[in-house]
């Protein structure tokens, strides 16, 4: 016995000395009353210092699991353990019908998956290689110097202030009137999508959005229960004539908006669409979530204010934006700005479900703002992401020519292309070590079969020609 | 004009003239085809270098808001304003039931808060002046130096793969039988409850709990208007007399139960009544949610396995645990353990609500565990909060003496003084400077009026005393 503790580098050894007496012991091996090995003995065994294994049964008498009785060694505590072990449950018809959708839904339980040595493109994360790390790190530093441990402690559901202020002014900058307005933090995008919708709708309520759409806004959606109305798109986005329709046949509550770099198209809706669709949207009352999140991905071409920008005072529409497709989404860092009443109540629904968003996290980010690496971070990253744009939209444009081609910027491109199986191409082209995202999962029906997108971040500069190269031969060969 | 430019030393001057002229351009008080002022001049007026200038025109080029014309100057872009801005929505009538009740809900909101000056004994968090920083920075340097970008790209719904392992193996040690079960990270404990809440029931489904219970799981139990059904508790935690009760009038579909150091009582269920309690439940085949919130803040006796730790390879008990009662509460992290198969559906609703839990929080936290720091930490934090613990039991059997008091560990005690309004208590204590929690927040119906919770990990050692002098002296001038 006590041959098999395993030492090993990971972790300070009397730690490991100390935990394998707390497993023997909550495990029953080890019973009540059972006198441990002098410290002695267990240091020759184990070819430990003394001091080591003194520490260990220190900490075991701390945690309550044993006890020391001077000149008489150490021994288990009145650690009682059960012998019982026979009920087992049935979880799958306990599981309810939003979970189990949730799964349903869930494309990462769903849908192929990159492995290894495959050509990427289905990611649209950006590429973690440009991440700053030298000037994250002093970030972390500096904004620890400053705040110490107030920023490990609890924080508030609405977010760390320097960086709502930040925000604000961010905003601003982007032509947005803040007056009357305020800024929640959230787990990115998706947290905030989830709990405008949560606090908003109720199940069934129409809402409109654009067709195909962000597909992990379609899967909140579809939990919700919401009839979701979709207008189809043309080159400068949303069909004007279709969200007319819709709103003449609907008593549609709320509007789902993408106009910059859209996913999956990458279509950048025009200033003159953007004023058309607010007028309409405005001129019957329904509210507009609108979704910045690759705003600033923008690679040529002048600035295009976002829809929040129109309205002036007005607070018809509720802007959100995250980083998370720029930098850093492993922080999961998102916000919404809205009405002062309305985020009122988005704050309390926030707290109810995670009480705030980490306040390390939000501090850090913070603090590489305000030393300026954002700014020398996304003149980088533009570069690097136009070339790579550049690089597919020719590499499209010559092997696929027959396509019809989408993407304005941002860090993908969309493809539709009469006659294919988006579905079929994807199995072919997986076993040729190519993939990409099928377009029906962006569909609110049975759409979307002839189309795909592609994803570039992730792709090395010399791939992308290749990958396209693949799928153009593929969609040859399936044509057949 | 431009001499309203305001620089400070917050950030680099070139931003700072970047982000006035953006905001200038996208508010349109520059339009379209106006001259920016010369580098020259601007430089000058603004006594700052005229590279600076330089830099701030090249990010406005960049960022697509003006264009250089070699020779000529700066000039705005073909940036549209908007002159809308009459659409005025009415919010207040848009929130949902569910908004409105997490906001009616919202103990932030709705009670009296703490503030400077006051003795802060309606906090349980931790105190933030324990927290080992050098530790904790080091954990993060040498964590950035393995992992590198990884850990700020996106990871897994699950969670960080060696924290997931790290938690398995501490369960194991807690006497968890760990086979066919999972972790699953999340945002707290709250997340955890709101999650399991939301995946498990359906409106009206009676869930039983100990009454009175930790105000934010009532409050999700509320928001998903469950029947709750609570259970009177004594010294030794839930009464199983009213469980058996309970479970014979009603078709019980779920227990909530926190058998340590509950909230708010204190109270720590000996091993006889878990055993006890989980028998009846599994004999009733009702699933248990553990809450081991405050597990690790125990000062005397023996360890007491969790009730998790009764079923061996039985599945019934979902375990929840967090580690912001002990440290770090602002990184918000807590985890589940449970039957594979359930945790495959919750991984999934995780997914849908915001991707995952920050992965560099949980990649730092995983270090502090890794190199020993927790040990260390818990070790002082154990004997600071024992210290506290004592201080204020002893005070309350010298000056309340006739109040019953609970509390055999963590960060609270409770207190019952029959014939005080603990409403009319706090308010006149708080003239005096002393804050707590008044114990009706944490009753299903009617209750505790006549309860209320005083927390200590906040409270200087030398003002727990005077907080509990004033509070005896309060009562007894409120009840003449």
């Amino acid at each position: 016995m006590f041959h098999n503790i395993e030492i090993d580098k990971g972790q300070p050894i009397y730690i490991q000395i100390k935990n394998y007496f707390r497993t023997m012991i909550a495990k029953g091996m080890l019973q009540k009353g059972e006198r441990l090995p002098s410290t002695r003995e267990l240091s020759s065994l184990l070819k430990v210092s003394r001091n080591t294994v003194i520490s260990a049964y220190e900490s075991l008498v701390d945690d309550g699991f044993i006890n020391i009785i001077e000149g008489k060694g150490a021994f288990v505590s009145d650690i009682n353990i059960s012998s019982g072990g026979g009920w087992v449950t049935e979880w799958e018809s306990r599981i309810n019908e939003y979970a189990r959708e949730a799964r349903d839904l869930d494309i990462v339980k769903q849908e192929a998956v990159w492995e290894k040595e495959m050509i990427p493109m289905s990611s649209i994360s950006p590429e973690p290689e440009l991440f700053p790390m030298e000037d994250f790190k002093r970030a972390f530093m500096n904004i620890i110097s400053l705040e110490g441990y107030k920023i490990l402690n609890y924080g508030y559901a609405q977010g760390y202030k320097p960086l709502l202020d930040y925000l604000t002014g961010y905003m601003e900058s982007k032509g947005v009137n803040t007056e009357g307005k305020s800024v929640l933090i959230t787990n990115g995008f998706t947290e905030a999508f989830e709990i405008l919708i949560s606090s908003l709708t109720k199940e069934g309520d129409p809402i409109l959005c654009e067709n195909p759409t962000h597909n992990t806004a379609l899967k909140i959606m579809k939990l919700r229960k919401l009839d979701i109305l979709g207008a189809h798109m043309d080159g400068g986005g949303i069909s004007i004539q279709e969200v007319k329709r819709i709103i003449e046949n609907n008593k549609v509550k709320l509007a789902y908006i993408t106009p910059s770099y859209h996913n999956p198209t990458g279509i950048t809706m025009p200033w003159e669409r953007r004023i058309e669709l607010y007028d309409i949207l405005a001129g019957n009352d329904i509210p507009i979530i609108e979704n910045g999140f690759n705003e600033e991905l923008r690679y040529f071409g002048s600035h295009i204010s976002p829809i929040a920008a129109i309205g002036g005072r007005g607070n018809g529409v509720i802007y959100t934006g995250s980083f998370s497709k720029i930098l850093f989404p492993g922080l999961r860092l998102g916000w919404i700005v809205a009405d002062t009443a309305l985020i009122d109540y988005l704050e309390s629904v926030k707290r109810s479900r995670n009480i705030h968003t980490s306040f390390l996290d939000q501090a850090i980010l913070y603090e590489f703002f305000r030393e300026g690496s954002f700014e020398k971070y996304i003149k980088k990253a533009r570069r690097v992401y136009k070339q790579k744009y550049e690089a597919a939209i020719a590499a499209v444009r010559q092997n696929i020519p027959q396509a019809m081609l989408y993407g304005d910027g941002g860090l993908h491109i969309f493809i539709k292309h009469k006659g294919i199986n988006s579905r079929n191409l994807l199995s072919e082209c997986i076993k040729k070590g190519v993939i990409f995202t099928p377009g029906d999962i962006f569909y609110i029906n049975d759409e979307g079969k002839d189309a795909f997108r592609l994803g570039f971040s992730r792709v090395r500069a010399d791939d992308i020609e290749i990958g396209i190269k693949i799928i153009s031969s593929t969609i040859e060969n399936i044509r057949e």
